[in-house]
């Protein structure tokens, strides 16, 4: 069994998909491919995998340096390790979503120059490189289990918001158009949001109620 | 960005955690280490991944020549990168979970004379080699999420069971006592068993329903 030889070495690279909202749509940020094959197709940030450094160091220095997020908030995802997945080379990817609330964003991104970037809507991903869709629809699974088992989203929110706010940005998710009184009444008996007893003045139509996260969320459990 | 270099090779494991469920105990199979270092240890099984095989493509022919089971069902759990999990070696460890019923277990274990395994309580590991320990800890916690959010535990209990049973699994996968009253309650509300019409009697006090998981279950959904 531990049998190390040359036949098992791999190339690991580690993928990240970054998660905003901006102005109620859920985005991800990709990277413009500079170079051939694929020039100019899109990409999820990540790099290789050094033989120093952990897959969290690996993200986290990567994101600090070619984003300068550094307090984004990871998780792991899932492994990609389709022997074919880019064509003539052996990589094994495995890859991450992380979360950042929008405003971070405009006051910490510090993405080079030199690296072409854009936040896609996750309902318009353009055209990617290699398996890079399908690593971005299962980070959107992923995302879709945090947000229904435990509290990342206020991570995503971290001002008040309106209860449509935050329907639009499940059914985004989750893929799917949800009943308002049905999503309301459940969101509410979750008791993880508070009234914060202003309302949204000054846009058009009825004031509604602005919430926010409660400050300590124990995580939802069944049992 | 996609820049591989031999620095960037690494050697992957992939090792699993095949849980059962034996006369109610929830219990994780281990293989016992034959040659040194560690020699006398027991360690999770699994095998390096080679570069012509997908990490499912591994667990599934480790899982079928080792272990006889060729039906397994197996998720993808966690990766542990740790530079230093292994002394002297840089092997990045991908990991499962598996699960097998009981029944399964008895009729197609083959596993070779070659290779000393056990089953162990989840409760009581014994020494293992490097951090399957720690492995073994996030499959539980794996394995936890996967009870409360899902139906898997179906595949745990292929025959009929009480509520008693029921509870003593959960408790041990949750790693907390539970009330009685409560779990009965919330469980038959979960919608995903079925009163089987019988008793179990014959067994000292008082005869207990028999349920059983519903054929058909729907992912439990939030919204």
């Amino acid at each position: 069994m531990n049998n190390f030889n040359n036949e098992g070495y791999s190339i690991i690279e580690s993928l990240i998909s970054i998660f905003t909202i901006d102005k109620g749509k859920v985005k991800v940020l990709l990277f413009r491919k500079k170079d051939e094959p694929y020039k100019g197709y899109w990409m999820l940030p990540g790099g290789i995998l050094k033989a120093n450094e952990s897959l969290e160091e690996s993200i986290s220095d990567y994101v600090v340096e070619n984003c300068g997020f550094s307090n984004l908030y990871t998780e792991q995802c899932h492994v990609f390790s389709d022997v074919e997945r880019i064509p003539d080379k052996r990589v094994v990817a495995i890859t991450c979503i992380g979360l950042i609330d929008s405003i971070s964003v405009e006051l910490k991104q510090e993405i080079p120059d030199s690296i072409e970037s854009e936040w896609f809507n996750i309902s318009a991903i353009p055209k990617t490189i290699y398996d890079h869709g399908m690593i971005i629809d299962k980070s959107v699974d992923c995302l879709r289990e945090r947000i229904i088992n435990s509290n990342v989203l206020k991570i995503l929110f971290p001002s008040d918001f309106t209860l449509p706010e935050l329907q639009k940005v499940y059914e985004q998710i989750l893929g799917k158009e949800l009943d308002r009184r049905n999503f309301r009444k459940k969101f509410i008996n979750l008791g993880l949001i508070e009234d914060t007893g202003y309302k949204n003045e000054g846009y058009t139509g009825r004031p509604a109620k602005l919430y926010r996260f409660k400050e300590n969320i124990e995580e939802r459990d069944l049992f």
